[in-house]
């Protein structure tokens, strides 16, 4: 089994070349062309062998896919289609170089399904595995998604279920678990660990609800089309640290608080023949890594949003007054809680 | 003395937000204007602790420093402007919360004298501390500097002299070498290693003087300005991996060969004090680092161009049919020498 040793840095990146357009090839740096009057947006991640992956629960192609979706999704976050990605690369010379491949190969999936590529790298030697991903994008000035601009009244979207990442984490990390589910409801778990999808598909269909909810208040004010095309700003971030965490962090960079609708809160249809009420819920609210995005938008165009989505998309709560995100049961069933993030570490000691 | 594991990620990232502007913090992704008609140019390093620095020869200032210095030098070679630059960071819990800011305060030194600053990033925990930079810039499609562009004729120029910042790193490491040097010249040669100037200064200059010589042709062929804009294009890398490398580089990319006259590589005036000639166009051609633009372009522009930038600047060569780089002495003291890359390797044992 070859090593990276074996052929070198050089050797090696000319191997990882076949993933990549030719056209970026061979030069200092990769030349991207942008839309006009279009802003660009980046965002990155670094990623540690052991402690960001790990052989024990993620196939090399599953991580490459994981860190390539949540750099999308990073993207989808702020309302940016993706432009493409360069991947950094810290490798011991122990490693196979089929091992780089196969991370590579599941890296390039994910960027195909979404249109782009990885646009440039750097491989070098070092005594730990090491991902340094960075994503760009472009969104049009008017259309960028923001945690600072919930308003009160907002109704506030999750764009699918929550919890089935860490469901499907703890299923591979624990096979004894959920010994109730049947096959199809345990790989669909397990998979939405591995292979997260980052909603990049949400933004055209907002920004088209957008677009026809800003018509009607253009007519009403028709000499204002400018300033209104921006008068419809939707709040956001994803999901990828929980649920509780993108309510919580909205809420404190727009200066507002939130009351969230127990019953609202959807969960993957497998939880019910194998985790309580209260598990369901943890997971969803602190699990992570589901990759959904949590926007806050006017109440009409959030119905329309829901509709239009529609597998576990919904209405999760209200944005209020204050700084209090308080989880409510409709039922009674369960007094009124006050969430925060500290709990999450509680759940899951992470 | 506070310690990355006192304080956490978060705590740090806090921290390290002040070197950043305060407009881009707090969102999942950057976002950055960009000019109208411009491409977007991306490039990536990562560096690891004790193979691409050290403490032993290099303070974190520095170190930073030299991060960015060279990420920006890659957007040079493309003839790009900077439009920022993202920073993700592996570090163990012992490093010392002062040394990273230390690291960025480098970091963020040089890239304000380029008129830019650190947009985003990441901070993750890591066994060995890992330094990811990406860097991007903007430049008119017409300006692009490629590697693969030059042509039989052309002139190389130098952007000035070779061989300072790897003997900087020698007397770093062999500090009773190189006895003759006076104060002034020990400390210019270890600051060329220390503090190296990518030469983004040079791509206005060059493109006044494109430009003049483009009017020439447009007056004789009044119809055509927008193709002959894109008439004149400029060759080039950076020489990062010394000043063979890079025309080496460019003559592969090109399929074209070059001559260089020996006595045109100017190097510091303080080697005639310490090395021998063969020593020290050994240090100019292989020893890297210098972080001077190699480009190849037509005689009358390479001439104006040497003019403008004086210190140092030269026309080094020609490039010629076939594939081989000569190194030629018009004195006839040297017999006539065909460079390769693993010469390099030889010089240093890289």
């Amino acid at each position: 089994m070859t090593k990276v040793k074996d052929i070198g840095e050089q050797g090696l990146l000319e191997r990882l070349q076949r993933f990549c357009p030719p056209e970026i090839i061979g030069d200092d740096a990769a030349v991207l062309e942008t839309a006009p009057e279009q802003s660009l947006v980046v965002t990155t991640d670094v990623l540690i062998d052991g402690i960001h992956f790990s052989n024990l629960t993620t196939s090399p192609e599953d991580a490459g896919w994981r860190a390539a979706a949540a750099n999308l999704s990073d993207l989808a976050a702020m309302g940016a289609s993706p432009l493409g990605i360069t991947v950094g690369l810290g490798l011991p010379g122990e490693v196979k170089v089929s091992w780089v491949e196969r991370l590579y190969q599941g890296m390039t999936e994910c960027l195909q399904k979404y249109n782009t590529s990885i646009v440039g790298g750097d491989v070098v030697r070092s005594p730990v595995t090491t991902l340094a991903i960075t994503a760009f994008g472009q969104v049009h000035p008017n259309q960028i998604i923001r945690r600072s601009a919930a308003v009160v009244g907002d109704a506030i979207v999750v764009t699918g279920v929550h919890g089935a990442s860490h469901a499907g984490l703890e299923l591979l990390l624990h096979p004894q678990l959920g010994q109730n589910l049947k096959d199809a409801e345990r790989t669909a778990l397990t998979r939405a660990h591995q292979r997260p999808q980052p909603r990049l598909d949400v933004l055209p269909i907002l920004q088209k609800i957008l677009n026809s909810q800003s018509k009607i208040q253009v007519a009403l004010s028709a000499h204002q089309r400018c300033d209104l095309k921006s008068q419809i700003p939707v709040a956001g971030m994803d999901s990828s640290d929980g649920l509780a965490d993108a309510i919580i962090q909205i809420c404190r960079a727009s200066g507002v608080g939130a009351v969230l609708e127990r019953r609202q809160i959807s969960t993957p249809a497998a939880f019910e023949d194998w985790l309580t009420e209260e598990q369901a819920l943890a997971y969803a609210l602190y699990g992570g890594e589901d990759f959904e995005l949590v926007l806050c938008l006017p109440q009409e165009s959030a119905l329309a949003l829901v509709q239009h989505l529609g597998q576990g998309a919904a209405i999760v709560g209200y944005i209020t007054p204050g700084s209090t995100v308080l989880l409510h049961d409709e039922q009674k069933k369960f007094p009124d809680q006050v969430l925060s993030l500290s709990q999450g570490f509680q759940h899951f000691n992470q």
